[in-house]
């Protein structure tokens, strides 16, 4: 992984999530198996716009295989506890990120895979807030993994920004890093993910 | 699985697809890798529209998950021969399958799992031909594996059907069954999966 001149995400989570997701741990495990879904989705989408680059396409066919075994787990931890998924209604945080990505190449392609590494990291952020406070040791473990989990993804992304953009990354990572700190600050605090 | 009324696919592929497959193998590899990266995300997309059916999430979660490492495995292949993938220009075969799907539930439910699984089915039966006339032994051996697990998930689809419509399944089965025969023998032989 190369080396980040800012911390990712670049502001920490408003205190006052934690307790809300924690009042309501049923819904915030039914939003987060949704969250990994997309993020299986999102990186075949990718693969499907850059066919040819096989790095880009091997890194995000393994990211999307080990979004779908969290999928399972996910489902697995809700029938456990004897609740049903619901349906997703959208998240309006990863559109307001998917709005920043410009339109036309090549920095349609950086902007997306920075979006991801930006929606990865908060997603990790929160994860470990959750498996450093979530009661139940079995679901904490769990939340811990998860959260290696998605920091990994995070790098992944970042490294594939790297080598798309090698001159350019490190300034729009900052542009969007920012960008995301105010769109997560601007959202109502809710027993979800993001 | 429950015992079949039908052999699936209902018809055997023409047999002059295996000559003008085996004469362009590299556009059959760029072509099948396509296909495993979409049902990938049909299984996900069936996912976001009935997340309250843990079984089936579960299901297709798993089959996304080696799905992808499908999509790896074709991608290392395309590599070794020194070919890049190529772009998606979509699949005529598939989405005149699609058209056959109801859009009221719950017949939709049970006709995109039966056309999953007739989409499946195909596939198998060419990926098993291609295992068996490949003349490299590592390639056929890959193809030989895929056909298998295609055979799988279809399987698992017809599961899923029969589970979701025991009544009905069978019947309906056999109408988008013979459809899937017409629409196959009017497609152009070419060097592509379907």
């Amino acid at each position: 992984m190369p080396a980040l001149d800012v911390p990712l995400p670049l502001t920490a989570t408003p205190a006052a999530w934690l307790a809300v997701a924690l009042a309501d741990l049923d819904a915030v495990h039914q939003d987060h198996l949704h969250c990994e879904r997309k993020a299986a989705q999102s990186a075949l989408s990718l693969m499907r716009s850059y066919p040819e680059r096989s790095d880009l396409v091997v890194a995000v066919a393994r990211l999307a295989h080990e979004e779908t075994a969290h999928v399972v787990q996910v489902t697995q931890l809700l029938g456990k506890k004897g609740k049903e998924a619901t349906m997703d209604f959208g998240d309006e945080y990863a559109a307001a990120l998917r709005d920043l990505v410009r339109r036309g190449e090549p920095g349609r392609l950086l902007d997306r895979l920075l979006v991801f590494a930006l929606i990865e990291a908060r997603s990790a952020e929160r994860l470990e807030l959750l498996a450093g406070a979530i009661p139940d040791e079995a679901t904490a473990t769990l939340y811990g993994g998860l959260a290696s989990a998605e920091v990994r993804h995070r790098d992944t992304f970042l490294e594939l920004a790297a080598a798309a953009a090698p001159d350019t990354w490190r300034e729009r990572l900052a542009v969007l890093a920012r960008a995301e700190a105010d769109i997560i600050a601007a959202m109502p605090i809710r027993a979800r993910i993001h």
